[in-house]
């Protein structure tokens, strides 16, 4: 059975605490929501078996935005949960605002929840000039007040090193690797689509049953000529899972299924944690290149139901755990091992 | 004859310099342009005889905003000029944006030209649990790497302590005060449209040939009651100048014009430095309450042909010598004396 | 009856707690004062049913001074009171010595408690090349180690944003109100000695039955000549209280009160919460132009007991009752809705 | 003619300044040289057209470093040649405290030039309770009083951005892919020695004549069994390059040669800019699978006369080359066009 | 009895706690050690009445250091046992790897036990451009984030102000002055070796019956000319202790020696905190000029057993009392009056 | 002949430049005084060829202090010339704001030029909970802006550690020793007063033909006696110089003086830098205890030329020639040759 357009949560994989009504001091743990995602951080608070804490959000008519807790916090580990989506700037402004505010209501601890990290391929200089905004973002949280970061499937894993608060960084994988183990499908193999994700789609290759890696290489020859794309590997006869941290206006995806299917794959599956669907996304995934397009629900998609080919999987679950670990001052890394 | 619709500088008070070849360095004086007023930031480098220096400014899909400068800025004194106008939180994630991509390119100083500061009314906490946002846009500035800040018509004249680095803060109030005294009004009566404003209004009125002063205060009696407006002072028979930072929705000052014209007054202008018109605020220009709306081009104010009772006014050179006053270090606030 | 000379306890209008004994973590609550107004700091303690902590104070021959506390602090929430009044610099840097010697002694929190925050005027540049003393002085609380500030009636509300650490800022107000409302003095307005505390002045008119408001203008007109005040509003046939949030030489006040009564005024008081009082201030109180002079005693008046028209009002358990919230994490801010 | 156990320059592909004579401000300029790597600074000096300064550098006999500049370096702009090869933390100590004389010292700028950058691969956690060295060795550079950073191929791209100070990033490959293309080669396929580096393999291949790529995948399928290698893409026939950022143990080099040996390759390179050459690398290189390992001289390798199949490429131009750009402040970016 | 070859606790003189299993929140106490001095964390852990924690320290054959704490200290109190003593930048390097990983790892409160404190004699610039780096320790430590520092005979007590975070300062000299007095020596003459050390010198004297003082000043007249030593005070017939707070090359406490012997002192002992021991030390203890050589064991002297003299005394005791306190959060300096 | 009364300039020691008029960039050296030493200030600007900038220094009633410089100082290297002399508080405050104005006015460098450090003897805590005072002071002059100190013969050389910007240390000593050489004082023995003041006055007696040395040894036995005073070291038939930084209450020197006459001294001169004289010195000074008593100029001494026995040199011409070098970026250390 096919599951399609609500959100699922699976974390069978996961050693969850049985009561949480053991959690030590948990009148002082407090989870807020900004505007980006509420309906995740409502599931992750059921999984805490808390309510959202109350707070006023607002935007003037001129765009500034506003913010006021409506309770104590005081002495309060807090969390708060935004991923930083469209519309981003406005998305991690709030979040520093929110920051800025329980820092100066005397919060114990602030934990930035950053399911969906923005700006997280901008995190070199490929030109002279450029801005590292990856860092920059880094730079913002800390210096707004957080105390510490609760981060999912960040682009590169160096971004980690951005911050010098706590970061802790989960990942949204187990979830979709047990979907996919759930299906079935014989004949793996795993593809980066890109030469930059290689390392990802491998670490996934070896947890589906160590399946064999395809990679394709996409190259301009000169500035006049079109791209080619390569493939470097053997998917013919296969079904291919194509693997990457997010899916933004889904050409990589699109053209990677193309190659696949005309060097001889099966089937193509899409599969990736941050459903970014800017632009021409959506109906890209409309084109009936993809026999699912897989990804989880850290960013929230309007209308999901109605696009066909989308699984969305819930994280929420393990995100609950995540902060739940951390505010019981338990290990986060071996929810992972 | 009076003014519509096109920018008019008036900077005849100010003491210009005359050449402007003789600026040292200038060589290594370079003038960038945000997204928010790219036509101010162009008569800002008009009047120090400059271009625009060149640089890529990209919205990707997903709403991520990306910078490059175009040519080596190794070393020189960089002026990036961004009111941080509607679309707000956009403009300033530029703004930060472009201080981080200077500072990795090893400018010598990054200055922050900031002719409309956002959020500058989130400068105290008025309930618990709120941000002061005014403070946390400082320390984001400050964070991204900007070695000084040159602002106008601060909001509260305290956000200048919100910096520890250099911040030069111009005033526009005496292009708006020369364009209403070439108009001549005689009895003129200068009108705080509320209580947080006195000190502005009566620094505007002493230079209008000391004009008097009256205030509005409004007061809600009880959380039932509508809101009440009281005139503090007197304004019959008198043509009132409302004098105010910013107008926003322009709410404030068309009740005021309406309680004016109730206590008398044979005229009503209003007058003030940001035009941020957000919301209804056009609607009510057009209301027929004004004799003119007063305004300076710190904040683009798209169509403004037509609107009819509106003048906006240019600080582009005021900016301007600023800028070459900073730049060949001569004193600042000697234009304000 | 008239209370003269005796600080008087109004704080009737606050929900005190009824047990300090259930204070949790008390024996890690420690208080200790500074040199500046230790009968304030010893009020406080006693609200709070503690000792003042043992502290070696002194001041060696050539003016340096030294702090010793006298019992381990290591772990304990540490409030230090010492409103930085007269002599100012002194006070200032015995402040900054305990928290460092706190900060060295591992104490867990360091909360500054300065009931009067001098330089507080010094709040922006009115000219070129001034310091803003007032962020200088947030700055050096900050540095020497304090996590936190609480504040009473700052000089502007934007002070509160020169801090990024915790500021509490509580209000002297309500005593000041309880005071005046309780005289029941009939056809009040309330007036604004100078342009700038005419926001001050309207809260307290709103809480005092909405009385009217007036506000004195004082301007120079040219630098021959002499200052010229303006009323505007009107007084007369009444009851004028004049407001501010300190009263320091009483030039202001005594000009206020003389052109009041020119105007018609029946009898003026003037209210302010800090007492600063400095150079001539104590025969313009014995002018006979007052009928009643209220302050509160955050600073110490010494030999108030002779300064006839004086009433001082103690704030002691308002500082006291806001200490014991922060400590026992509940909110500061619902003191005053 | 193969050129070994002496560097070579190559850097005729860089557009080299005609002549340093014009070098602005040229007395400002001083370069000093670690214990690292004497030789490499010495020949960066030499392109420049300086000495290397005088410095006193001392090993006490309990293992403590000692540095003392010989000449005033006030105002001056230095440059710190240190790569953190072999002993690492000594060498880094060095760089700290050669950082720090500068500081104390009151040079206007100071340099960093770190070719080697050591812990690089520590630059993410790869499990629970791990330090992000090559993060920590960015704050400790930082700390000490870097002004600025010259690093030569970075182990991972993100290390940029763990500086907020600028970072100059130069490229060694120029001057190992001239090298290689002048031994025309033919029919060559780049690969990459594991799944991390196939971005860097990628980008070389693409310089030698859009060369295809391959990629070794290297699996343990479970904690019994031994690792296997897998060849992704395909080299029968073909000449091999083996591209890492840097050849440690030399172990990935061998196994990876052997491999593609089996799988029918005809000649196997390896080629990286980083000769660490630790443990058993030196007899690693010496048996018999390598055609040639080419590096370049970031790290001295003692001895290298006698490591038959060593050619090692000198990148001081490009370091000098680099530095002079600083100094006279134009475009470093530029040299990689 | 003489004591030889064995490390001694001498701890008799301290209050120590009766039961340990009264510390509150023990489970929160975890104590590691890094590679410089193993035994002696392991003997602090005893005293405590703990486990060393669990930790995996590694080299990799290039020299760089790894560090993984095998349990999670998420919330913890975290004592990190390092003394930075030979080799000096390998142990002070794995400490900060230790604290930044501690800080990753989200422990409560990290302090690092520095018994050791290497380069500080090197807090002062004694010539123009040095560096002073026992201050740049400081910072590295303070950087990488530990949050306290627990030192032992600091070589200056100035160092305390190097450090912003708290700083525990112990003395090792009750221990050796209570085996001193515990020797019943009569006649006794305390000798600083040189005039730097003469307050140390006369702080050891005073405890030890306040014994006469001399010192030794050596001075070199001129270049040319050999040092000369000096004895200030007289040591006829008398048992001189010779006391310093480490013993390096030991090349001044045998100068010294001999030159007491030609003074006509009967006995020489030398006596210090730390045996740094480095070069010729061990030739020079066993020249037969010292009677016995007494340091502690805060450095690990390797066969230590078989240099005659030397008698090493354990401030394990010392150290472990000081943690207690500093966690049951009770006062330290209290040890020591 | 004796000078007495009246600053003397001893420099002849130095190699002064001939021609101040050489200094590069003069007109953006500025020189201001605040108000603890204004002759002082005075001196070193007519050393320097200038006149001390304008600037209005202000006391208000209520003590708070005023600063505004009277000229634009942007982009000018600022020297701020400040003793933190008697009142201690005050001076070091006027400092803070001087510093904060400076840098609110974009000056590019500010040297605090602190001729008299003050709370300098507050350098290590030597009793549990203590403030070491000194570094809160570098805390506070670093935090306030300052961007380089030029201190003069610190109490102890390890403050200059306590900053981590630049920090010029330049010495008295010069000045002092060449009086006393040119004196032709035989048979000298130079004092250290007190035991922590030993390598002081070792240095001292270095330069003064290798004079040697004693030590007074002041103790206290039990708390119930008083304290004894013990000579180490032989002052018979000589002429003492009994040597220190400063002489504050002068009762060190005092008792010192009659242990040397009682011990056989035949003439004793006290000699030091800082003229603290706070207290009973002034009549300490007149006992008739010394033959004479020479200190420098650091510190204005009001009604000197009523002081029979003191001499005062004046130090100017070396700080202003510490001054010239930093602001021409040649070796200040090379003075002290």
């Amino acid at each position: 059975m096919r599951l399609k357009g609500k959100p699922v949560s699976h974390s069978a994989t996961l050693t969850l605490q049985s009561s949480l009504s053991q959690l030590p001091d948990q009148n002082r743990l407090r989870i807020f929501s900004g505007s980006a995602n509420e309906p995740l951080a409502q599931e992750v608070a059921t999984y805490l078996g808390l309510q959202l804490g109350p707070m006023v959000r607002k935007r003037f008519a001129d765009g500034e935005l506003y913010v006021q807790i409506q309770e104590s916090i005081r002495g309060c580990d807090v969390y708060l949960v935004q991923p930083c989506c469209h519309p981003v700037n406005d998305n991690l402004m709030e979040l520093l605002i929110m920051i800025d505010a329980c820092r100066r209501a005397s919060a114990r601890q602030i934990t930035a929840v950053i399911p969906y990290y923005s700006y997280a391929r901008a995190d070199r200089k490929t030109a002279g000039r450029e801005s590292i905004t990856a860092k920059l973002v880094a730079n913002l949280v800390t210096q707004a007040g957080a105390s510490r970061v609760l981060a999912m499937d960040l682009h590169s894993a160096q971004i980690q090193g951005y911050f010098d608060i706590p970061l802790d960084h989960v990942y949204g994988s187990p979830v979709l690797i047990q979907y996919i183990a759930s299906k079935e499908l014989s004949n793996l193999v795993v593809v980066s689509p890109d030469v930059g994700g290689v390392a990802r789609a491998r670490a996934f290759a070896k947890k589906l049953n160590d399946a064999p890696l395809a990679i394709i290489d996409k190259r301009r020859h000169s500035h006049n000529e079109a791209e080619v794309l390569n493939l470097i590997g053997d998917v013919k006869g296969k079904t291919a899972v194509m693997v990457d941290d997010l899916i933004d206006t889904a050409g990589t995806m699109l053209e990677g299924s193309r190659l696949l299917r005309e060097e001889g794959a099966d089937q193509v599956y899409a599969c990736a944690t941050h459903a970014v669907l800017s632009g021409p996304a959506r109906e890209r995934l409309f084109s009936g290149d993809f026999e699912e397009v897989i990804v989880s629900n850290t960013i929230p998609v309007p209308g999901h139901e109605d696009i066909e080919p989308l699984t969305i999987l819930s994280v929420a679950n393990l995100i609950g755990e995540a902060i739940s670990r951390i505010h019981e001052e338990s290990s986060v890394s071996s929810m992972f091992r």
